[in-house]
């Protein structure tokens, strides 16, 4: 087969890079290891036949071109269940709050929020196109965003609640992560609360029929231009073209989370410093868990169904039902240690582990679901961890520079290569559309 | 093909597995992806046909091992070039001095002293077996090597000073590395002392006919169980054995660097929490390069051609001239950051650089070798890094214990899997033998 461009892995960013492409009036071909489409998004029906996301699944208002590409396929999105009282699990005991703002110490209120701004100012000096040209760049490359957290946390409760923010947004620990790489994302998102909120932020609005059918709407306009099935272990590379197991291209796009792509054969082989990059960047670890129920019970007790625990597995917990508020859906996430641990677990103590979380946080009728959903990512041979890559120390300031540089005909997609939104939906699509003009600019 | 054991790698690891293998009575096939054997050790010929290493080298009384086994296969060694003024680059100027401790402001040697006894009493304090287990285990491994020495040190000297031994030894930067690794790996060599030293440490002797001998004379052993450019791109597992590529075994053991194990496609895939601890193994980054001259002139200058610099991009300089005295061989290593940056320059350009590093500290006749000869390990596809990997914060405690576990028919090799000697010709050796038992144990 014979085509322009060709593109390996039919995730949101390979997908919108080749419908770009093809927009632009040039051909395209993906090629696909599994036999769906979707990468980190992916649909899931319940027994009802109602649909849940074992994957990504939120959108926020300032994802815009999320937002827009989904209207163009005409998935509509409905609000993220955001009523009601939410519940903190502190140190033994459980409270309710309305807002943002947990009932727990005010000391340790002003102390998180005096760090927050702290780390939204830190962050503010990163330009997102280049991190290692930040201000004291080595510095802050040079420190996990635990070393950081320890200095400047004046109470334990702020660690414990930055701590969960990182597993929540990172589904690393703080001990994993960059402090430079922490202060990259949260810029590249735009705030710390724009990450973090759900009404406003991050987790603001679902899409209708599950965030899957953004990548079902591309792949089906793309017709019989995705090959599902095709994992590609090859690519034959020259300035002229590329020959990606047995399609030639004059360009490829290899659109995979950055740790993935050293499985593949470059021949030749890459540059070291483009393959020693990629050895330091890691995926998160995240199980996403949903216990079902016949109605959402906690809406009727005046909770939203958010929650958040400082004793885990489950450290956040949402309402995931369906829009028509049925059957009841609670979400929660195990993230960082939690997830490696729950790894290593048999699946029926670790059910039972989650249901239990559900049970403090919701009460009884939480602890008899009538269906439970888990998925794993780091389990997935073709992702290998979620939501994304935590650079590790010092990665972005020796490397950070091979990051977005094509290799002659090889260019790079994903939500790792993003500025904007970077390991969000979002920024997959933008690093999509991005690599397909790119590559467009040079054919 | 049909064999007991299937060995993936004919470094010094897999080629001390499958002779040990053998010499138990069970037959064994070793797979190796070059046209030659040795892995990270590499004789390279000069022009008057003496031999130096573009690998690993050197050897230390303590690497009993490595010894004994040299001595098996009749390989002699002889002792570095070790006499003489040892030249030191610092701030500036430039200083001889004998003996291990540079004439320079004694604030700083006293400032270094204190540092590295702190240092080698927490490396005691980590188990070898597993560091996870260490008191204070995740603090330890929640920050980075430069974060301690920032606080530790007194006196940017000491600082330097150890930001050239991290390079020397892990081919790293502090902002790279794990405390937690940099202790594991001190206490796995015995102490600091032995891993800097030239007499009485792990550089004092060298291989009459350099150290590829070795891996050359177990290969010769094994005859033809060793097959030579056979990539392994496919392993084939189930508790009754193993398919590799052709060769059906009951047992693999896999004897590469860990960063580069996921590169093979594992049927079933292998465990996540496995899959996610060698994304965070990254291999370190070194250029080993040597300048050649019709003698060694600077002995005769009263100096051991041993120096160290802070300006770089040579940090570090030995003789390194055949048992002979002739060629006069001068060997520096660029490593980190430094190797970094030259692995980007143009050959023209890095040579420059590193024939003026070695003019600035052994003078003018230093600039006009009749020889030079380089080597990167990260182009190296089938190595990607040398010397050995630098674990990244947060990987040993979370992800520690899947190291060494064999998965299945499964099991690993290489001198990242010792725990004496990690990272060592020695550490390669033993985690070779020391596999190779395990198996048998299961037979």
């Amino acid at each position: 087969m014979e085509t322009d461009v060709c593109v390996v892995g039919a995730g949101l960013a390979g997908l919108a890079a080749a419908r770009a492409v093809v927009a632009a009036g040039r051909d395209a071909i993906v090629l696909e290891a599994r036999d769906r489409v979707g990468g980190r998004t992916l649909n899931h029906v319940l027994a009802d036949g109602s649909v849940v996301e074992v994957g990504g699944q939120w959108v926020g208002p300032t994802q815009t071109r999320l937002l827009a590409l989904a209207k163009q396929l005409g998935v509509e999105t409905f609000p993220t269940h955001d009523e009601g009282e939410n519940v903190i699990e502190w140190r033994g005991g459980l409270k309710r709050y309305k807002g943002a703002i947990p009932r727990i110490n005010p000391a340790i209120l002003l102390d998180t929020l005096r760090v927050q701004k702290k780390l939204e100012r830190l962050a503010r000096s990163v330009p997102t196109e280049s991190p290692w040209t930040a201000p004291n760049a080595r510095e802050l490359d040079g420190q996990t965003f635990h070393t950081w957290l320890k200095r400047t946390c004046r109470t334990s409760g702020a660690y414990t609640l930055f701590e969960m923010v990182c597993e929540g947004v990172w589904a690393a620990e703080p001990h994993d992560v960059s402090l430079l790489h922490i202060l990259f994302y949260i810029h590249s998102a735009g705030s710390f609360d724009e990450l973090v909120g759900t009404t406003g932020g991050a987790q603001e609005r679902r899409f209708v029929g599950g965030s899957q059918r953004i990548a079902l709407g591309m792949a089906e306009q793309l017709g019989e231009r995705v090959l599902l099935s095709r994992p590609v272990r090859r690519i034959v590379h020259a300035a002229a073209g590329v020959t990606v197991e047995d399609v030639r291209a004059r360009r490829v796009i290899v659109a995979l989370p950055p740790a993935l792509t050293p499985r593949i054969d470059f021949a030749p082989a890459l540059p070291g410093f483009r393959d020693q990059l990629v050895q330091r960047m890691p995926q998160g670890t995240v199980w996403k868990c949903m216990a079902v129920y016949d109605e959402p019970f906690w809406r009727a007790n005046g909770l939203s169904g958010q929650a958040t625990s400082d004793a885990g597995p489950v450290r956040v917990a949402f309402d995931n039902s369906p829009p028509s508020g049925a059957p009841g859906v609670l979400l929660g996430f195990l993230e960082g240690d939690f997830a490696r641990q729950a790894g290593r677990l048999g699946a029926d103590e670790r059910r039972a582990q989650i249901i239990d979380s559900f049970g403090r946080l919701f009460g009884d009728r939480a602890r008899h679901p009538i269906e439970y959903v888990e998925k794993s990512w780091a389990e997935e041979e073709w992702t290998r961890g979620c939501y994304g890559c935590a650079m590790t120390t010092g990665a972005w300031t020796s490397f950070g520079e091979a990051l977005r540089a094509p290799i002659g005909p090889i260019h790079w997609a994903g939500a790792e290569y993003a500025t904007t939104w970077s390991g969000y939906m979002d920024g997959a699509v933008r690093s999509g559309e991005d690599a397909a003009a790119a590559v467009l600019a040079t054919l």
